[in-house]
């Protein structure tokens, strides 16, 4: 028997391999598409499904690609040449939540607001918050380490993970970490998983660590400024006070523009929220606790200070319209053609020089690149729009939209900072990898790669 | 030329081979004392002395034992048979503090309070908090990802570490992970590193996250209870109330008496303090942040439901000497024997549990085993007494404290718990990591340490 077939034998309804799922499979939320072609989708329903899938890969050496729902953006699990696409979508159960520990074992499918909602009844919650948290899983944020608005005061997901079961290239399963909230025996392999988007392992339980929901109120801000800078300015005046913020967002002026024509448009959110016409920038700010309202008080006058122009939300409603607000972007970029999310980090000190590499960037290049930043932990996501005027092939990204990307992560670089903040290296950024880690780091990482996967099957092509 | 001639033209007067010196890098604060005989020390002056060690211990395939102030209590740092340890103590300068971006460079032998007196000046501090600061390096704390008091809501030393400068066993310098508080390009080979006990590579620098000091007060609570079961049920009620305490620690019927009797014999500290004569258990919280003395009074309420007897400070002073009673725990067990420091993790329900069986194991053995616990995270520490009618040698662990400690290990493990918390397995806990890990997990890190090593010659005998 071939490959395919002993895969069929092992798991029966489970193997797809219809056209229509294998080009499923061969895209993510990058809008890249794969020209490779996948052999096989199977939506694995058990980790002895996963087990028998590797163990097969294993025998003939087929290329496996971890998948959850799709929504990477950098083309991690898109599925390679003759690659069997392992779909854990389908595991997507929460097994167990632990109210007295405050953990959670579940099933890497879960979807992460499916997972807030199974939690919001024991008066739980788990910290990662990446933007994509409606249709993303548990088993990608844990992939890519993923972020998103919360991680400066809450951390990452490495933060907020004890334990992982995890089947090995071969179809053993292993389970690493524990249920204890410390814990040193042995090497820290749970937090060399996180992040390493399905090249170590296939992760079939995750054991979470969770957070009491507070009764507190979260306070909101919104504010906008004359330009990016001072929106910059007052974010590390407020960091550097001491403040924690739960959320602490800046939109740019290109941001600003593209919300207004929505807003004008009549498709923009409603409420009462600052008008962006013309402005420099906006900033969305959150505190949370039994002090949020004396933080918020303490960060209003520091926007003030900063030339910022704004108000602590009165009411439940402006707070959540000025949320709307910042989570209107995506809508109002895709007003303008289709978008590349970029993802870079720099010390929260380069995120004025980070700004200007930006614009200069758009402006050489004829692009329009609009940024959101998570400007707690100097995160900024540019966002480059390919316009109509640029023609492309569907699925495929045009060069002058590649040749701006490698000076906005040069750029990052050169600012003592990283190609990706939270959302991966996948098949988009491998070429410029060596540029950050170099040849050392590269080859440690290889030799580190080779001792969970010796023949290279898992997710080949990604990352390394 | 034979190696130690060899390491004496490449390193000079940093090259140790007397007698006291080899000696001294034979034990740790656990109280063991190796019967190995290491070959020389090295006291590292520069990244270019740990280099140049390596490199000649790679081409002599010589063991190399990383060691910093020596005040490791499971012999994870003393010298093995034949080996060069390579001192890192004397590298201890604090290269830059960043307060802009919260961050600074250090070498790793600088000792933790000595940091943080060199970091208060700018306003800024670094979480991880061991017992043993006043004495132990970061990098010790690094090599075994050290807790203490406040990492129930602060985090252990992985969530304080950004990046390291790491000589690998070839004598290659790699700098892992970046200056950026996020960031996933590559493997997270700066938390793999963080926890490996010097068995992966040596960390010659370290970019540490900082937190910016709070001018808000620190709130304390001191408070005694009839049983151990009564002050786990307050602590439990307090975690699940939604508070993060900055400090949330139990002492036992034992640690109370032995306590008691320091300060019958004048020895004890003083202050407007509980008395502890008879007690079952103290309990020592603080809150921090803006809302301290509204959750230090939310958590007293729940002291006394649970039938605690105490107060809230009323000033600093006698805040400062309800932490000064519960650091005279060590000087109090001093006064009984020779002490092992013991140190298992449970889930924080099992607490009560794990204090029954200590007190089982403690009964069944004839030996005192006064608890202390971070109730917080659920890590125990219990303190094995060696009564003087117990004859050891100096060095030596007598055969009943290895008996009591296996017990101790396995009521964690079969709790669902851990070995280790957060000093380490070393020498002195490597026989009983295969009941925790299990066989795939040893064979996975053997493989992890392999690329790292593959001489085997990073701190070889320890861990695994």
């Amino acid at each position: 028997m071939g490959f395919i077939d002993e895969l069929a034998a092992a798991v029966g309804p489970a193997l797809r391999t219809d056209r229509a799922e294998l080009d499923r499979v061969r895209t993510d939320r990058s809008g890249w598409t794969t020209p490779e072609e996948p052999a096989a989708v199977v939506r694995a329903r058990s980790a002895e499904d996963v087990q028998a899938v590797l163990r097969l890969a294993t025998a003939h050496r087929v290329p496996v690609v971890p998948r959850g729902a799709g929504t990477g953006l950098a083309g991690g699990a898109v599925g390679s040449a003759g690659s069997v696409v392992l779909d854990l979508s389908g595991m997507d159960r929460v097994l167990a939540v632990d109210e007295e520990n405050e953990t959670a074992v579940v099933q890497p499918g879960v979807v992460t607001d499916a997972l807030a909602a199974a939690l919001a009844p024991h008066r739980l919650w788990w910290p990662p918050d990446p933007a994509s948290r409606a249709i993303s899983t548990v088993g990608g944020n844990i992939a890519t380490n993923a972020g998103g608005l919360l991680c400066a005061k809450y951390g990452v997901t490495r933060e907020s993970v004890l334990g992982l079961q995890v089947v090995l290239a071969d179809g053993t399963l292993v389970r690493l970490g524990r249920g204890t909230v410390k814990g040193v025996t042995g090497f820290d392999l749970t937090a060399l998983l996180i992040g390493s988007e399905g090249t170590l392992g296939v992760v079939v339980e995750a054991t979470l660590k969770l957070r009491r929901t507070s009764t507190d109120p979260v306070v909101t801000i919104g504010a906008t400024f004359p330009d990016v800078h001072a929106a910059a300015a007052a974010a590390a005046a407020i960091t550097a006070s001491g403040l924690r913020c739960a959320a602490l967002e800046i939109m740019d002026a290109a941001t600003c523009a593209a919300i207004d024509a929505l807003v004008a448009a009549g498709e923009g959110p409603g409420g009462d929220v600052p008008a962006l016409a013309g402005r420099g920038a906006f900033l969305l700010l959150q505190t949370d606790g039994g002090a949020a309202p004396e933080e918020a008080a303490a960060a209003m006058a520091l926007v003030e200070a900063a030339g910022g122009e704004g108000s602590v939300a009165k009411d439940p409603e402006t707070a959540a319209a000025l949320v709307a607000l910042r989570r209107s972007a995506h809508p109002a970029y895709a007003k303008l053609g289709e978008v590349l999310i970029e993802d870079v980090c720099v010390p929260r000190s380069a995120l004025p020089a980070m700004f200007d590499a930006v614009a200069d960037i758009a402006e050489r290049h004829g692009l329009p690149i609009p940024v959101l930043a998570h400007a707690g932990d100097g995160n900024l996501h540019p966002n480059i729009v390919i316009p109509p005027s640029v023609p492309h092939a569907p699925g495929e990204i045009p060069e002058v939209v590649w040749a701006a990307g490698e000076e906005l992560f040069r750029a990052a670089i050169a600012l003592g900072g990283t190609l990706t903040g939270e959302h991966g290296v996948g098949v988009l950024k491998r070429r410029w990898i060596e540029e950050e880690l170099g040849e050392d780091v590269m080859a440690l990482s290889r030799r580190v790669k080779a001792a969970f996967d010796p023949l290279g099957i898992l997710n080949p092509g990604k990352v390394w």
